[in-house]
């Protein structure tokens, strides 16, 4: 008894926002690495040192509000991973919020999974509009890096393909053991917006002016000139396709 | 009263199979249209022409029970949409491939909507199941076009990626009332497509392969050809980044 003397003690000197917040910390360590249904209040009661009764006076909406409460706090801290400064080549900015989002992906493997492939007994309208709010400020951001923060429906589309095509890797990831590494996939990731801005660009003149802008920045040790030259020898393949067929 | 005889009678003539399917029919068309919280028994027992009773004496499992059947169906038909004969250049069966597919869209707008975007009341483990199986026979026929029945592990995450942004663009096409025309949508899909070869082709030698491959079988008035075309024309902009940097 005298042994759980001083937890009873740290156990009462706890402000009402300082117990709410190490509650949350609990469970967002038990959400990041299971899916929700395999996370219990009794886990977080648990983890957090505290009575199954405690944790139900700070939520009374039991697991789903401390689920959803979780799910906010770590969808602020991804938003915050795409911030960037608008500075230096755009692909290498590019490359440091993918190396923060693909940090985060690593840190909440289990958690990031169940919420993102659906069908988890947590899912709500309200957490599917959470996880929506994150693709919206992610599509803002990789806009502002690309020089246009109001762009045209074909460019924003562009972006969001993009960003759900990124989602869909990161999953694929988790589910190949975390292979390649998260460096190789954070370069290919780059590689795939660059292709899809180059070959939007051939038929749509704004995002063909992004790609101009862009590539005035890059160098030719970045990731555009490092692809351009690798790709660039398979044009010789393609020689019978360049012929101007409207001459023919 | 009289006037309701006709109807009885053919009510009464339906063997339990076509009474099955007519419900499924009928569920089918409310579930193609509405959110599948928008759907009601009634409604389906009214487009039906039955009694609720009647629509609950086939499905038992009420709503929930429909909706997975009715699901099932539209998945069945939207895997045929993805056969197509292995002949001709890939690029042009790729198209055709999604002409189906955006008209399997088109004709399932707020269904398919609702279904893809989670977080509905409908929504299980095992409709999360249907459509991910969906995913993987998309998957697995855009393999068998570009060669690769047996994948490695970057082909593999390619493919997915793509057919990740194919449902993204889907769906914002949904909410942009359909715009662009659904051949420009086709025909940057393939882009895209296209373009991420390419770009994967930089740094995996089986995408290469894949790649030499593809571009044999295209002709100059194709996608590929007309696609680099364009795009050459942006080497111009990129000249300062196509210096060997390995000679500086």
């Amino acid at each position: 008894m005298t042994s759980s003397a001083p937890a009873t003690r740290a156990y009462r000197r706890l402000s009402v926002e300082e117990r709410r917040d190490q509650l949350l910390r609990a469970a967002l360590t038990l959400f990041a690495h299971r899916a929700p249904e395999d996370v219990s209040l009794d886990d977080v009661a648990e983890t957090a040192g505290v009575s199954r009764p405690l944790v139900y006076r700070y939520f009374p909406g039991g697991k789903q509000q401390l689920y959803e409460a979780a799910l906010r706090s770590s969808a602020d801290a991804l938003v915050l991973c795409f911030a960037e400064a608008p500075a230096g080549p755009p692909t290498e900015r590019l490359g440091r919020v993918l190396d923060r989002y693909l940090d985060f992906v690593d840190e909440h493997d289990a958690g990031f999974s169940a919420l993102m492939r659906g069908g988890s007994v947590a899912e709500t309208s309200r957490t599917c509009a959470i996880v929506d709010e994150v693709r919206r400020a992610a599509a803002e951001q990789i806009l502002v890096h690309l020089g246009v923060p109001e762009p045209g429906a074909r460019v924003r589309m562009m972006v969001r393909t993009w960003i759900a095509a990124v989602e869909a890797a990161s999953l694929i990831w988790l589910d190949e053991d975390k292979r390649p590494s998260a460096g190789e996939l954070r370069d290919w990731l780059v590689d795939h917006l660059v292709a899809l801005l180059a070959a939007t660009a051939a038929t749509d003149e704004e995002t063909a002016g992004v790609v101009r802008e862009l590539l005035a920045l890059e160098t030719p040790s970045g990731p555009v000139g490092t692809l351009a030259r690798r790709v660039l020898p398979l044009a010789g393949d393609a020689g019978h396709l360049l012929q101007d067929v409207s001459r023919k």
